[in-house]
């Protein structure tokens, strides 16, 4: 029986953890490796894709591909929505909008999405509860210039991400993690003191180069983001 | 010419994006798929892992393939030695060791590790520095049952992972990113105020199934960890 890919990417990553490969050396080839294990060199590849996705090799076009002598690893989380991350704790999920406005766009916001002068913009800002407790709470704008259609929208029942995902079904993304104090507006909606400390997200994202959306999510005290890989 | 992987992910990509293929529905299986793009099944079957990566479409082994009505987007970050991090910046990196103690692993260390009773563990504080200035603080501790060689290694001139990344080439990890607030201690490190709040990284490592390490990473204020996607 020919091996498959897992038993391939098993038997390198054997070899580089033993140390019968060591950190910088160069390993064989895909055409030599298929050779060895006797399978496809499609099979060889997609092992050593997922190794290179781990951060054990490193692979060069000419120079050919090395063991990492300092592995970057790589930490996949996922980013459900905020409901699903809710109902998936077997909570209950509530929704509510606290503000709605059209603006013109403030300049920290045209700067980041790189928005033309005088854009406007819709602003909402919204809490997501779990059993009634303060969960997330988001702080949205929504580029009208690029997505006119988000002025007629009714945010009262269901929140813009549920929207955003239905509207633009993909965009791409910069998400960035950092950690905020509750300042008085965030302490009430969040239900905690005034100088507790925050896992935030903010996240902006494109749909075919045009910028549609700006959030900054942020947790309530203790929130931990938790993957394992 | 054969269709590339990267021209049939875009093709399957728009016409979900377009919504020709609405949220829910069922999309063709790779053989119909390799037959409408003239090329290899294993050419399609890349183009929908890649999809299903980004949270685009669903598989279910007997089920099919089906566009996802709320896509799970996933992040993914790079998280390298730090070393490489403040150099990557353009900076100069330093290291500092500031205390080293090997101590019976607390209560909560043996809980988080699943480690016996009485079990030994090398309790490290490191400081990084760019620049000169404070960058991120390290509260290390290494499982010495795991890693008895731990307890000779000279920590005071290179940092506790870039030993582990040279001793155990690779591990699973469990990794969570929190907000805390800074303490005296902390505070003092970090050259910044009590009180402020830091972004904080906590991980755990088994290799074949041992525990070896739990770290929490906390980086000075302001600290963002950003990624695209």
């Amino acid at each position: 029986m020919k091996a498959t890919y897992r038993e391939v990417k098993a038997d390198i990553l054997s070899k580089i953890t033993k140390g019968h490969w060591a950190p910088g050396s160069l390993i064989p080839n895909e055409v030599e490796l298929a050779e060895t294990y006797g399978c496809a060199r499609a099979t060889v590849n997609r092992a050593m894709r997922e190794l290179a996705d781990d951060g054990l090799i490193e692979r060069r076009r000419k120079a050919g591909t090395r063991v990492r002598s300092s592995p970057v690893r790589q930490a996949r989380f996922d980013i459900p929505l905020v409901r699903r991350e809710i109902e998936d704790k077997g909570a209950e999920y509530r929704y509510s909008l606290a503000a709605r406005a059209v603006e013109e766009a403030p300049d920290w916001l045209r700067a980041r999405l790189q928005l033309e002068a005088g854009a406007r913009a819709l602003h909402l800002v919204c809490m997501h509860y779990a059993n009634g407790d303060p969960f997330q709470h988001e702080d949205r704008w929504i580029n009208l210039e690029a997505l006119p259609e988000a002025e007629e929208a009714d945010f009262t029942q269901t929140g813009p991400n549920e929207w955003l995902v239905a509207t633009i079904p993909f965009s791409t993304a910069e998400i960035s993690f950092s950690a905020a104090l509750a300042d008085a507006a965030l302490a009430d909606f969040l239900a905690c003191d005034p100088g507790a400390p925050l896992f935030t997200i903010e996240r902006a994202t494109w749909f075919e180069g045009d910028a549609n959306t700006f959030v900054r999510l942020t947790y309530r005290p203790g929130h931990r983001m938790t993957t394992r890989y």
